[in-house]
């Protein structure tokens, strides 16, 4: 017998909506034992103040509690990603672990967590060095011993808000709370691109962290939050250990607007598929996961964007609305798990794209 | 010789720039003479204070005075639709009309301005009824005699301010602002409808203006705006009277996520082309106008939406930069003109799509 | 013996902060079986989609769990404001009843619940007469015997989702959410004008809620939430079945810039107090609470106000802030629970405000 | 005969509407050879992307063009601000100059205009040289000979666009437009202060401004946006060179609440006046100037407010409703020049606050 993943994607009616995930454990479709990690893409605005987040992360506590114990709720990973912009479909993505007869390496995963971060530590070199252990314990637990199998690295961090400002007594990295978020989510990223060999441990500093943006990793994916101050990290790779019919893949989206980098990736489940996946192929995809950013330079491919001028409206809700429509037209869905502010993920206004999808 | 149709698309980088038009002028690319229309898709949030469309139109006309007489500048259609959501890009789109050779029926098109509407016929049957004629005139004079001949009609229409709701009286189809841009976008489009035969006459009335989604124009681009007080109609189509080597075609999105139906109408330049037109094929493109909406159901194919219940942001805003993105990654670029409201244009929840292009 | 209103103004660091209750709590100073009501204002947009009045309700009820039995905690009404523009600080209202020795009459208070309301109900005639009985079944429960002796009725109601207007096959006052709010706020404050002798029942009728703004309660105050379906009604004013040294006393705010009206309010503490209250005096108020709109003809005192053309930034978020503004201004404190939307509450373009405070 | 100073407040309909303006020129009522400054309070954002107040100058020099030659036009100080937040009321305040008999010190003023800035100076020690330079040259032209006798000086300055930071090729005081905003307003301030004799030469450096809120002008008050490059300053003061009924004096507010201070303003007017000044001594008051901002450590009075958290509305919008509603409270109008960033403008979460008022 060998490990196997299983993935579910399941709707969500608002934050405090866990109620599709207690169906599916009462009709017997989801062992809670076997959860590893529970993504939730919330209706929040993705930004400072999106209380959307927290409150997910409670109801989901509360719809789990009668299955498991206290210690394994807590232990549980909750990575919550507020922001769905455009079309984009407020839902789950549930990973379970079960068990399985043998067959080619598979889609495998595992979570660590560090441990609480001072408001000092945010968007330095603290926090890098701190996500870099944790991917590292990430992969040890989920069988994946080399980083070229590692193919998204889910990570939700903490950022400063006014009160941790002043409780660092201003020793911080900005005093800026929306911006704290983009360094919270930079400095994640080059953790993992140290991890997985992305990146030199010589080229990094705290100078570079949000300012150097040759610096990236293709398969780091941050989301920041209000609601933790410790750093969730949840790799997903394929490994010998596990198998079943799942696997991974991703792809580096150059700019805004790199369709073709995305098709190739959505090629793993229809070779050369027309402009949208056919509605079978739609089923084999069980979760998409992507990252997206204005790009820092106010340009795609030449023509101006109006994203960072916008103080109406974050940056990062221009940018998942936008990256979500592409995604949706390739793929024919809109539950996707866009999430904005790709600092350090992937090159600056491109961003990963990772798809977990079924074999045929 | 016959009528010539000749299509500009230029960078704008702000509403107060028309530089790019000026130094077009300038440097005898294009002739003031010519001019039919100009279209601009300007960076405001496209709802009732969006002051960029008016600034854009006064701007316009400060770098066209030197070139046109009063009259033949103040008869010039000026279309400006706000909203450059996401990677959208600013633009003008410049209608001019010239003379050539012989050839097949090409691009064609003219302008007609409904008498100004008092606050008691927007969003009613009197406007459809204005621009009906509009709609007729405007052929007539572009020289298109079958409705199946004419592609794309944009329309810019008033709406209803605190003013005006109470210069009326009361008497007014919604006292609500926002909601009158949408009445007002509707009822044009059902105008348009009218006179393409899409409708019968016999199906209309103020009661299903804004209600009866069935009823729909699949050649109707509204767009409303605080700075107008009657419609402006562009139609655009093809007739023998023109030849040249511009054409337009159109689609209809059937919902929000329809990109295999704007694949086919982009074929058109690039036959079985694969997720994004190649590089030679986009510089075929000359313009790209599209209408969005959120779904009024509140789902795009089964999943739910969250645009209409978010108070932090108009719905047209989260679909211009949804629709936006999807028509990026197709086309490959982000000057497109998309215009968010699509009531009675197009399909519930989708909405017309047009192109112009030269022939290869 | 006779009963005694107790009341608490405690912090709110979000709306999952429920500890300043639980420290008081375990300080021996709140007596949880007391508990009668808790109202939080908590910092959401206060629209359709502000999650933070559910997530404090659900944070509220976490906190509490420990010392009150699920039945006690199921019938305690708590009822969220969403909104702390400008300065506004978050924060709990918490109403306690103990007793103690005879004296004068004093604050009096007690809650009561409607049955859930259907779709079709909001906004209608249906939800009138519901809030009308509930407001007298409070009274009851207060003891409270006149209506003159009723000071301040606040009022949780529900609003229309796409999904409830869907439920109803539109058979609902509004399709529009935001706009569902205001409807609901309005018949629940025609159902306190009904129960107060406000208005007489021959003036009611669908039509003219939320269009005949003549009609209007000087002690109700409502706030719609995406939370509930039925409307808890908390009845406030004096009683001779209650002493102790807490009073309540109310002013109409006949615009929004009528401070005089406010001024003669505060006189109840500080009598020809200058501008703002001293230190003492704000000592002496416990909770502050007032409703404020944009007047719906666009103009205060004569000059144009933008409140209603904002598309960014919905009108209740503006008068909240303003309002704010004013009585932080004149009470020298942001903890007020300034609530947005006063359709039938307080004059057009005014509102209601009462003011719970200890006799020096 | 003496210089005589003549303030008109004056209504606007749109930032496209000066013609309450063209309308005292008819009349008769303004000289438009004496027009000295036009200020106008407008109702975009405020932020980067409000293009109401590059519209506002645009229209306003379309309608003042019949009456001034280019030159005399192009020298016209235009300062606008944006954001009518709350009830505020967008309005013109022109300061025109003629002659007048003698008579006491009264009301003077004068404008100068910096060169244009490049992008490297914003935000740091050239702009503050800069304005220095030019506090003290308006001040001569105006007549006014002591730092104490400047009673305001109104700036508008330029800000950092995805453009300009580009083109200064990275060498910027921040790379965050909407940042560079509050910096360049800080620099401004400091350029007034230091004019003033407010803070010493050696108290200044490019590390102070943005950080050290110790230092700041009681009588500063700076507005950016992106329609200029140069600091255009309006100094206001009292001056024995002029004479007339008009004066002007100041106050400082000391935080976001601090009404005590302002009534102590208004009594220059009404001595003693009550909560809000009678409607005689509203018609002596020609205009109120005030600068407000979130006070950086997230706290009035020890409550927090929110503003600085606040993702979907930027912290100025918030703070203009604020104060806007305190000092119509107040005032008793709504036509109140509130500016917002208030960085060095007074103390920190304070701002200054002036009134041109008529002696009675």
């Amino acid at each position: 017998m060998k490990r196997r993943a299983i993935v579910h994607r399941l709707p969500m009616a608002g934050p405090d909506d866990a109620s599709a995930l207690v169906a599916e454990i009462e009709a017997g479709r989801i062992d809670p034992a076997g959860l590893r990690a529970v993504l939730g893409k919330t209706e929040g605005n993705g930004c400072v103040n999106d209380f959307t987040r927290g409150y997910a992360v409670q109801s989901l506590r509360l719809a789990l509690a009668p299955y498991l114990s206290d210690d394994v709720l807590g232990a549980l990973p909750m990575v919550m990603s507020g922001g769905t912009e455009g079309g984009l479909s407020p839902h789950w993505i549930v990973l379970e672990e079960g068990e399985g007869p043998d067959g080619p390496p598979a889609l495998a995963f595992a979570a660590s967590l560090t441990a609480s971060l001072p408001p000092q530590a945010i968007g330095r070199m603290a926090q890098v060095q701190a996500v870099r252990d944790a991917t590292r314990d990430a992969m040890r637990k989920a069988g994946i011993t080399y980083a070229a199998d590692v193919h998204f690295v889910q990570i939700k961090c903490p950022l400063l808000t006014s009160e941790r400002i002043a409780a660092a007594g201003g020793d911080v990295a900005t005093t800026d709370t929306l911006k704290s978020m983009g360094l919270s989510r930079g400095a994640s990223a080059l953790g993992v691109a140290l991890a997985l060999g992305e990146v030199a441990p010589e080229q990094l500093s705290d100078a570079v962290i949000g300012q150097d943006w040759s610096l990236w990793s293709a398969r780091a994916s941050c989301s920041a939050g209000v609601e933790l101050t410790a750093c969730e990290v949840v790799v997903m790779g394929q490994s010998a250990d596990w198998a079943g019919d799942l696997r991974i893949g991703h792809a580096v989206m150059r700019d805004a607007i790199d369709a073709g980098s995305v098709a190739d990736l959505l090629d793993l489940v229809e070779p050369g598929f027309r402009a949208q996946l056919t509605p079978p192929s739609q089923t084999q995809v069980l979760a998409v996961l992507a990252k997206t950013e204005a790009s820092p330079d106010g340009m795609i491919r030449g023509a101006r964007h109006v994203m960072l001028e916008d103080s109406d409206l974050s940056a990062t809700r221009h940018a998942r609305g936008f990256t979500g429509g592409l995604l949706a037209g390739l793929t024919g869905f809109t539950e996707l798990f866009v999430s904005g502010g790709a600092e350090h993920q992937g090159p600056s206004g491109g961003g990963p794209c990772a798809m977990i999808y079924k074999t045929s």
